[in-house]
C-alpha cells in the first residue's frame, strides 16, 4: 500500500532513548494497594502470600524480558535494573517500562490462585511504574539501599502505629509451623519449578526437621533468617539452581506407574533477603556491577 | 523517620509532565502476538473471541483509568485518548502509560476465560506502550484514520497474499448462525452488565429473529453491519446505556424462586464500528472534541 | 577516514526535536542587567537607546534566521515565535534556542555603538534562553499577553516604589524633542535602511513640524504614540516598507555632485507598540496566525 | 500584582534538568563558517588569529560563568565541560548552553579588533550549540578524543585535497618569525593580562632568542610546540600564573614618567596544545576528573 496521507501523525512520537551508560531502573508500584489488600483479606503488616506472589512476577518479568540483572522489592513495589550497556529495544524508557509492567500485571493475575488458594481474585489491579536512570554503581547502589531503608521504616513505623501487631507477631511465633511448611514449599516451586501438587506431595509426612534439612541443602536457607523477608524485602539475583522435575517415562512393566526424577542445572533469578546496604552483598555478587553489564 | 542518607538519588527521577492542552494518546500493542496466537489457537485472519477480549480489556481500562474520552482498537494494539485538559497524575507520561499498561494486561487474564472457554491461557502476555501527544483536532483525528487505515490494509494484505481465505470467508457465512449468537451473547455481557451464565440463559431457545430483534431493539445493532468490526476496527466511546440486571428477591410464596429484572441507566464505554475517516463520526458524537475536554 | 573508535559518543545525544504544529517560542533574558544597567548608566525606569538596541538585535535575528513570524520584547527580554510548521533544523530545540541567543548576542555588541555614542562597553553581555511550545492559537495569544502584562506591572510596580520616577517623568516631557528626534532617527535607520550618518544628514534643519510629517507620512507613525514603547513594550511583526537609499551616481557634469535617491519595497521585521491583549492587533494581522504558519 | 489570567501559560515550560553526576558538556559550532571565513579573509588552512579569537572567547565564557572544569576547541567549534556535580541554574540544559552560545557569541565580537587589527568585522556571526551528558570519566575522555581525532583529521583531508598547501606550509615557515612574535605577543596579553598595547610595548626591540626566553620561562612554552595547535587543537584548562601588570604609579620627582610592574598570582584558564587522546594528560591533570568535581 502505498503510505497514506495521515502517515505524517508518525512525527509526533518523541524520542525516548535512556542515555547510554546509564543503569536503567524501573520501579513498579501497586496502584490503590491499600483498598486491594483491604478487599483480598491480607494479612498485616506483612502478607506472606503476597509478597511471594510479587516476587514470583518478578521473576516472570526476568525471565520473560531481557537484560535485567537484580530487582528489589518489598511490600507491594518492585525494582527492576537493567545493564548499563543493555540495547534491548534500543532502550526506548517507554518500552522498557511498559513491558515490565504490563508483564508483572498479567502475571499477578496468572499466578494469584498459586499463592492465594481460598482467596479468589476480585478484580484485575493497576501498577504504575516509572524509569529512573543512574550513571554509576554508587548512585545505583545507594538508590537500592534507599528502598531497602524504606523497607525497614515502613515495618517500624507501622509497629509503632498500630500496637496490636504485637499480637500479629505473636501469631507469627506460634505459626511458624506453618511459615516453615510454606517457606520449604514455595522453595520447592520458585527454586526448584516444581508444581504446586509436585511440591505438596514431596512435603507429605515430613517433619520440621526434615523440611530445615531440605531447605538448608537443597536451597541453603537457614529458616532462622526467614523472617528477613519482612526486614529486608526480597533480591533476585540471578543463580545457578538444581531444577527437580518429576517425569512419567516409559518404564519396564515391573516398574510402571513409577516416575523418574529429573535434575538439570539452570540460572534463575534466586530470591534472597540480603542486606543491600554497606559493601557485603556487594563483594559477594561481583558480577552484578562487572564492566560486562 | 529522618531522610536516610540516600535520599539524594530522588533527584535523578526526570520531570515527563505532557504538554498542556495537548491530546495524550497511549498506544499499546501485544508483544509477540504472532506466537501468542499460535499456541492459542487464533482463527484467522480474525478471531472474534480474541478481538471481543481486546475491547473487553480496554473497556477495563477506561472504567478503571479516568479522563479517557474515546478508544479505537484493531487486530493486537488499542489507542486511548486522554481529554487535552486532563490533569491526571499531573500529566506525568509515565504514569499514563504504565497504568493503561498494566490495567490493560491484568484484565486480559482476568477476563480470558470469559472469552475463551475451552482454550486455557498458557502463559502472562506482555504489551509494550507509548505516549504520544497530539496538539490539535485534526492532528487527533488523522491519527486514528492513521490507525483505522492501518486496519483496513491489514486485511486487504491478508486476502491477497493467502487465497484460502475465500474458504475462510465463506465459512463465516456458513458459521453466520453462531456468528448471531456470539453477536447478541456478547452485547448482553459488555453492554447490559448480565453475567456470560445469565446471557446464556437469557437466549436459552430463541430463534434469529429474536436475536435480531434483541440486537436491534435493545442495542441499536443491525447485524448486517457486524462483520464491520473486522474491517473498521473497534472504537469505544462513553454512551448511556440500559444496564438489565436479574435479581433474586424476596418475592411471595406463589412466585418463589422467581427473579426481577431490574433495569438502570449508565454511562458507559459502548463499542461501534464506526469509520473514523471522514467528518460523519464526529459530527455524531460532537462532545469527544469538545472545547470542555 | 574510518571512524575512529570514539566514534560511539555521538549515540549520547539526546534527541530534542519540538513537537511538530506547534508554535515554538525562544524567550531571552538579559544575564545580570541589572547591574549591566548600572556599570552603562541606563536611564531609569525605561532607557530608549538600550531598548532601540534589544530591537534593533530582536531585527537581525529575525533577518538571518529562518520561520520567525512575530517576536515581542520589554526590558531585557524578547520572545521569538518561530511558525507552527517550521522545520528549521529538523525542530532541534538546541539549535532554535543558543542560535536565536547567539544572533542576539553578537548582534548586541555589534551595533552598540549605534545606539550608545557616548558610552563605550564594557564588557561583552550573556543572555539566557528557553523553549516553551504553544499548541494553539489561543495559548500562544495569552503567552504574548503575559509578557506583555507584566511589562506594564513593571511600569506601575517601578512609579509606585520610586517616586522620584516622577521627576523624570517630567524629564520625558522637557526632553521630547530629542525624543522626537531619536524617534525620526531611528525610523529612517531601521525601517529605511540609512547608515547614522545619512539620516543624521537627512534630518538637519528640519523642525518639529517637519518630523512629525516624516513619520507620519513615510512610517505611519503618529508621535502622540511614542511613550508607548515604554508601556507596552515592542511588536516585530513583517511588513512591506519603503526602503529609501540615497546613493552616489555618476550624473551629467551640470548636476555634479548631487545624489539619488532610490527607493525599493521589501518586507522587513517593523516594530509596533500595539496592544496584544485583545483581538484588535491579531484581527489587525490575520496572516500571522494563519493555517499557512 | 495579582497573578494575571495569562499565568498559566508558565506550565507549558518543560523541565529540562541535566541527570545528576554525569558530566554535562556543551559543544558550540560556527554557524555557516566557511561563508564567513571567506567574507573574512581567513588564512589557510588555519588562521591563527581566527583560532586565538576563539580561545579568548572560550576563556572568557570560563571565568564568566561557573563550574566550567575544562574546555576544548579546534577549526570553528569549542566544547565546555561542566563538573559532574555541578548545580549551576539547577543543572537546566537549556540555561547551559544558551548562556555558553551567548556569552562567546558577544565575545567574539567584543574581542575580534583585537585579534584582527586590519580586517573589520562585516556582520555578527552565529552559533549553535548542544548539551550532552556523559555519566562515566571514561565517556567523557573518548568525547574529547573523538573531538581531537576529529581535528587531526581535518588536517589530513585538506592536505590531500589541496595540494597548493605545501606552499602554505612553506609560507608558515618563512612566516615564522611572526608567527613566534604572535606566540609571545599573545601569552603575554592572554596569560598575563596585558593590553595588547603594552604587550607591544614590552616586545619593542626584542630579538629571536629574548623571545624564546620570554616563552619559556614566563610561560613554560618551547616554541618549537607551536604548530601543535594547529594539530591538536586547544585544551584550556585552570591553572596558576602569573599576571604582570604595567602600573603608573605616583613616584618621587627623579623618578616621574617610569612605571611600576606588579605581579599576582592568579587561577586562570590556561590553553594548552595536548594530546587528550591517552593518559598522559589525564595523569597530569588529576583534578580535572576528581571525585570533588
Amino acid at each position: 500500500m502505498a503510505k497514506s496521507k495521515f502517515e505524517y501523525v508518525r512525527d509526533f512520537e518523541a524520542d525516548d532513548t535512556c542515555l547510554p551508560h546509564c543503569w536503567v531502573v524501573v520501579r513498579l508500584d501497586g496502584r490503590n494497594f491499600h483498598r486491594f489488600a483491604e478487599k483480598h483479606n491480607f494479612a498485616k503488616p506483612n502478607d506472606s502470600r503476597a509478597l511471594q506472589l510479587m516476587t514470583k512476577c518478578a521473576q516472570t518479568v526476568m525471565e520473560e524480558l531481557e537484560d535485567i540483572v537484580i530487582a528489589y522489592g518489598q511490600s507491594d513495589e518492585y525494582s527492576f535494573v537493567f545493564r548499563r550497556k543493555s540495547n534491548w529495544f534500543k532502550r526506548r524508557a517507554s518500552k522498557f517500562m511498559t513491558l515490565v509492567a504490563s508483564q508483572f500485571a498479567s502475571s499477578y493475575v496468572f499466578y494469584w490462585r498459586d499463592y492465594f488458594e481460598d482467596q479468589p481474585l476480585l478484580y484485575p489491579p493497576g501498577f504504575d511504574g516509572r524509569v529512573v536512570l543512574y550513571p554509576s554503581n554508587q548512585t545505583l547502589k545507594d538508590y537500592l539501599s534507599w528502598r531497602q531503608a524504606d523497607c525497614k521504616w515502613h515495618s517500624v513505623t507501622v509497629q509503632v502505629k498500630l500496637p496490636n501487631l504485637y499480637i500479629n507477631a505473636t501469631d507469627l511465633i506460634q505459626g511458624h509451623i506453618n511459615n516453615l511448611y510454606n517457606t520449604v514449599f514455595w522453595a520447592l516451586v520458585q527454586q526448584s519449578g516444581l508444581t504446586p501438587v509436585q511440591a505438596q506431595e514431596r512435603l507429605k509426612g515430613t517433619l520440621a526437621g526434615d523440611k530445615n534439612e531440605i531447605l538448608f541443602s537443597q536451597f541453603h536457607i537457614n529458616y532462622n533468617d526467614e523472617p528477613q523477608m519482612y526486614r529486608k524485602g526480597t533480591v533476585l539475583v540471578w543463580q545457578k539452581v538444581d531444577e527437580v522435575r518429576t517425569q512419567e517415562v516409559r518404564l519396564p512393566v515391573e516398574m510402571e506407574g513409577q516416575r523418574m526424577t529429573v535434575t538439570r542445572t539452570r540460572t534463575r533469578p534466586v530470591p534472597l533477603h540480603s542486606d543491600l546496604i554497606g559493601d557485603a552483598f556487594w563483594k559477594e555478587h561481583p558480577d552484578i556491577l562487572s564492566g560486562e553489564n
